[in-house]
């Protein structure tokens, strides 16, 4: 009753849930991944109501997955699960997007308060009364956490936890018990969007860090820049792009930052990972006196299993909280302000210029009479096929280091999870990809995974169908886990997988006729046909597309086959 | 070097590996569920080498799920996952085990100790160099965590995290880093087998129980059992069929207890459930002036909402940590030493008969002319079709309800998550249960899962095939999430599903024509038939059947509408 008497006071009464899905849709949200479970069924009201569109997963990791990919391509993301057994199952998926800077708003509806204060032996509980373990596990992996166990303290929370979210660009979490969902709060506050811009650097500060860097830069006698991931995680790619194009210094990026960089730029040199680099790559970049390093990650599976051979006394590193110029720090600097400063005054610099990197097929490959079709010969192939504005996804394993080998058209987005890597992934990530595409325009979508992985999350094609999403999916079939092959087992039946008629799925999963094209396809030839067939190429059609590419089961691109000779011999380590 | 030194002083060396799987094998576990990861993948070598089975799972969840339901039928399970990515998609599955009370040993493929150490910046890391983060989270669903750093504590580690998980019936955590699993340990202590018996109750203190308990026994006048889950969980069966048996006293089952007790007993009076009791039952046991509660966990789903009505002053409570004696506590006596000595003692007892529950199709269901496969008819119907020692395993939802109504016949195994209630898990815990029954020589296993649960971990049904197992399942198709329906939301999208052809996957999955038959059923003719068929209902049949069960997307068993409606209050409390 005290709540009720309150909100006659307030003039604008809005509920708690509608609060939220309000400041979501105002941050730029229009579609909510997710599962219905009893502890979140009232606030699932509220999504339609708001304007936005209910996703409807087959389970809560895929929703993470494919909240995951709908981020990277729309910039902010939010997934519903339900107390306990919905929130759990995500886990994995959220701990990727920490691990990988991407913004998630993880809504879990819990049970109400009175149930907590009275530690009530309910379902979806460890049956100790105990209602703060599940948070406090997300708490790891989220960098922050709103538990709106009161009306008056909710909107706070709701706006402190979505800027958090945008601002470190990792994901939050906010739990919904049942009885606040409807408490109303305040509603003109809405009337105020939430700021959701960086802070400015420091101007004095940031103007002493862009001439340490000029001095460099202007004392360079090869200079290359390389791109890796926090330039796109950290917003920072149109100063970065700026920079790129007015300098004409050569540009590369870290398998992470694929897709960073317009790659039909005349200085874009390629991909630089120490061994696993594009041709001509590694001489260039590991000759240059100074690397303007942009938002590196320098994970192993981003480093070919770390061989950079660069040193920090050649390096300025520009990160989202710091830049770094050899051994001198400079905290709270961040890199946006600086590289436009940078663009804006560098004058005149010495440009030696790099590797042209293109989608030729090698030689060999050329030459073989052989109408398999292989690693080697497929990616550069790809290339030529892409489009541009292509978002393309590729799974941990072959797919991911194959794409090093392709040179992207144009505005292509490239998603994978090159330092979390959790195979399962892509399938995920690509429903909520094209999602967030057909929302914005984009015509194609594409994944790319190997059988191994589409296995552990098939099921997020029904979701795809369901959401009438129409990707080109290409299964690539190769009998099992190649990267784990090449680890270690190399005919190991633990590597080896059941083999699925895996274009008979989408029809399984209710798809009609009209919905979906499907192909299986074993030569390059076949690969040549599909190519050029316009239904399946164009962007227009509005049928999902389920390819089976067959693939020798021990081929592999050459960069994984160097990395994953490091992870060996780093596992056997004493 | 120091290592091998070391190995030559040891008479029997034995690999770290070797020595944690020879110790699951003496244990009783005889296949191992899991996925490869690059972390994992020298340790699964010694899987086969040790005489176990290696199932692989399509995703760690669905192995969790499936280690499970193979603890449940096998009394000991264990899954083997790589670091962060492959345990965290577990998670849910592991705290499912935690609340239940099932025996699951989680062994984590991790990182070596060096790049531990190091903090290096690898694949499947938060990319912090924080080693520690995901078994901390573990930590709150398991019982023990061993983290098998050092060789020299690792057969003690190993052996304690064993004897913890058999003995606290709960999922237990090893972590095995890359460089230990191959590092020698002394092998002469694989001859003696760990002793995982209970330790006995101290005699004084037990008879002053036993005394107490014959008391209140010997004073009551139409005493009941009521069994529930811990009495299975804590392995008291033995001693309470043999008291049940003996006395004569009429027994009743909590719904997490189904399964408990031989239903074929003159004495079975039927599930006690407060409100969604069986015909008959809630008088008798709410009329009694003795309740002996063993193993009771007094959950929402379990008790139909808190619905109980039965005075502490009533009951004696048996747990496998304390007696209770209406309010006198008697901590650390376990009830199986108590059970057993009442069973011998109890002499003469006053003995009032309880309702006998059948297996007959309700009046108004046999009178209605409609063709139409209805939750009251299904389920009394399934109980004339079961057979001794089947393993039935029922989906959160309506099937986890539904089975109140069906009397089993002798030896029955009861599989449900009631506590937990992950949607899901009952497909995954098939699987398991399936292997488990195969290699005790038990003929059938049976699946009952509803299809929006089955879309969550329907790729299960593949490793079936793949491992030759064959279950019988039942897919009620209503259309979508009928127990969240009657939650709130009777007919909102994010109730509903996507419309599968769910007899298609299996196919879709692999299965030759040879290796399994599909079913679609929609009238209850068609159930009648299906049941007469002997090779659906043989348990000597190899292939793997696979029934649609169509049913109308607005009904339930009678149970879960009481149930939901005290869940939808509890979630609108203020």
């Amino acid at each position: 009753m005290a709540s009720d008497l309150r909100s006659q006071e307030i003039k604008n009464p809005v509920d708690v849930a509608e609060y939220l899905f309000r400041r979501l849709y105002q941050a730029g949200v229009r579609s909510v991944h997710g599962l219905p479970g009893d502890y979140n069924l009232v606030a699932l009201d509220y999504v339609p109501k708001t304007g936005l569109h209910w996703v409807g997963n087959c389970n809560e990791l895929n929703a993470g997955y494919a909240a995951d990919g709908y981020a990277r391509v729309n910039g902010l993301a939010a997934i519903v699960t339900t107390f306990g057994v919905g929130e759990l199952s995500a886990v994995n998926a959220i701990a990727g997007a920490y691990s990988e800077y991407v913004p998630i708003v993880h809504i879990v509806g819990c049970p109400s308060t009175t149930s907590q204060k009275d530690g009530m032996l309910l379902h979806h509980t460890l049956g100790n009364g105990d209602f703060t373990v599940f948070s406090k596990m997300s708490s790891q992996i989220s960098c922050a956490v709103s538990l709106l166990n009161d009306q008056h303290e909710a909107a706070t929370l709701i706006d402190n936890a979505i800027r958090e979210c945008v601002l470190q660009s990792r994901p939050v979490y906010i739990s919904l018990p049942t009885d606040i969902v409807q408490k109303k709060i305040d509603g003109d506050r809405l009337n105020t969007p939430l700021d959701l811009s960086y802070p400015p650097n420091e101007p004095e500060k940031e103007d002493y860090v862009v001439d340490v860097v000029l001095k460099y830069l202007h004392a360079a006698k090869n200079p290359v820049v390389l791109v890796d991931a926090c330039a796109i995680r950290h917003r920072a790619l149109q100063e970065t792009h700026e920079f790129v194009e007015k300098s004409g210094i050569p540009v590369f990026v870290a398998p992470m930052g694929k897709g960073a960089i317009d790659e039909t730029l005349p200085n874009y040199g390629g991909v630089y990972a120490g061994d696993g680099s594009n041709a001509g790559v590694r001489e260039r970049v590991e000759s240059s006196d100074l690397i303007l390093s942009i938002g590196a990650i320098k994970s192993d599976f981003n480093t070919a299993g770390f061989t950079y051979r660069i040193s920090q006394l050649n390096t300025i590193d520009f990160h989202s909280y710091a830049v770094r110029v050899r051994y001198s720090e400079y905290p709270g600097v961040r890199m946006n302000g600086v590289l436009k400063k940078v663009t804006e005054k560098f004058g005149k610099l010495n440009i030696e210029h790099g590797p042209k990197p293109n989608n030729d097929i090698p030689d060999d490959e050329l030459k073989s009479p052989e109408p398999t079709i292989t690693q080697a010969w497929f990616w550069p192939r790809l290339g030529q096929w892409l489009q541009e504005d292509d978002i393309v996804i590729t799974e941990t394993g072959t797919a991911n280091f194959g794409i090093w080998e392709t040179r992207f058209p144009a505005k292509v987005t490239a998603i994978s999870q090159v330092l979390w890597g959790s195979i399962g992934y892509a399938t995920g990530s690509c429903q909520g990809a094209a999602l967030a595409a057909k929302e914005k325009g984009i015509k194609r979508t594409l994944l790319f995974t190997g059988d191994g992985s589409f296995q552990l999350t098939a099921q997020e094609v029904s979701t795809m169908i369901r959401n009438k999403l129409n990707p080109i999916i290409f299964v690539l079939c190769n009998n099992g886990y190649t990267i784990e092959r090449y680890i270690h087992g190399w005919q190991d039946a633990y590597n080896d997988v059941q083999d699925w008629n895996y274009k008979d799925l989408p029809a399984a999963f209710g798809a009609k006729q009209s919905d979906v094209l499907t192909y299986r396809v074993e030569s390059k030839k076949q690969v040549e046909e599909l190519f050029l067939d316009e239904q399946f190429s164009s962007g227009d059609t509005k049928q999902l597309r389920f390819v089976e590419v067959v693939m020798p089961w021990d081929d592999a691109p050459q960069a994984l086959k160097s990395t994953t000779e490091a992870t060996a011999k780093r596992n056997a380590e004493a």
